[in-house]
């Protein structure tokens, strides 16, 4: 199957920067998803929310792309130890990218739905930055993968405790706008929702940032003793 | 590394097995999470709710312990074609199943937040009969996943329409209630992400019989022109 020790090393270095390179690539258009649907909803953008909604599939296909080429990876080299963690780590990684874009696509979802504009709901103005919060989590566990770092990938964790505070002030502004205003509660649930996802995406940063601490460690997060397969 | 070809091939299976047989255990653990956080919420029983919360660790374990031995298996095996596909579907399907757990562990969470009883709330009736629809549809997509089944897993996905409609329903029924009860408007807003929690883990169910289907055939669902790999 091989020609040598080097000629394999090289091969699956090549295989694994390809691999980095999908991952990083997904990563931008999940940021790119969450960034849009923000500004569709703000607007009210039907048309920038559909298009949101479309570009969602090109995520789905790097995803499959990961999948097809971490199992011809593991299957052709058998790789082993760190860089067999880092392939499992890149097929996991790709499959909660791909909910991070579920969770954009589901806020552009909702856009048609919420007509009450800004000017009325003080926390439609609070939205976007609590995204931009939950996005550079996105960014920057990415980064911590593609640099294999563990410790920017703990502190990632910690931001999502901010993350959560942000999202109980907006159910609590959210709720009370609702009992002032009977009428467009249906809607403003729709909004609830769109916070949700947001502090999901942070969950699902955290996530990954779980993940990209076990591939560059050995460890799991938050479990000093668990050395079974030996640290770096 | 193997004592000869048959050593290897009872090894793999045994390991398979081994795989499977957690994979059936995180299922169980799972289907009764929700089944519990369901009775909770629907008793207000704040006990059983802790119980489930504290019960999703051992769901997390059964994930960890999944992830070691499929990437033991590939490492000192290295499967391949069918074999390998399985190995790594067991790994993602256990990252589901625990995801699944977690929905079952957010539902409890909110029990404690919810005083407004059944009687007062017509979807609060309703919601298990949408709890047992979405935990039929874990159960039958596991029991795919252990027969190979490709065909009972694109059934289980038909199924997710059924788990859409219930949930638009209950969104409509909640917001209903909402306009006519502001003073409990916190209370039912947690509620309707009781509600959306059952339809993620009906989504999720979905995700696993994708997996299940790839597993079984080595083409995507709804992608007959993709045999790239091969199928069976």
């Amino acid at each position: 199957m091989t020609t040598g020790q080097e000629h394999t090393v090289k091969a699956f270095d090549q295989d694994i920067g390809q691999l980095r390179g999908l991952i990083s690539q997904m990563g931008g258009l999940a940021e790119q998803a969450i960034a849009d649907a923000m500004t569709a909803l703000q607007r009210g953008d039907a048309v920038l929310a559909r298009q949101v909604r479309a570009k969602d599939k090109a995520i789905d296909a790097i995803e499959a792309e990961v999948e097809r080429l971490a199992v011809r990876v593991i299957a052709l080299r058998a790789p082993m130890a760190d860089d067999l963690r880092e392939v499992v780590a890149a097929l996991k990684i790709a499959a909660v990218i791909e909910r991070i874009g579920d969770y954009a696509k589901n806020i552009a979802k909702r856009v048609p739905l919420i007509h009450t504009g800004p000017d009325r709901i003080e926390a439609l103005s609070i939205l976007p930055a609590m995204a931009m919060l939950a996005s550079d989590m996105v960014r920057d566990v990415l980064d911590a993968f593609a640099r294999r770092d563990a410790d920017a990938a703990a502190e990632v964790c910690q931001r999502d405790n901010a993350l959560d505070d942000f999202y109980n002030s907006i159910f609590r502004v959210l709720v009370t706008f609702m009992v002032e205003n009977p009428k467009v509660i249906g809607e403003v649930a729709h909004l609830l929702f769109v916070a949700k996802n947001l502090e999901r995406i942070g969950d699902h940063a955290t996530n990954v940032a779980e993940m990209v601490f076990f591939a560059a460690t050995g460890r799991y997060m938050g479990d000093a003793d668990a050395g079974e397969t030996g640290g770096k």
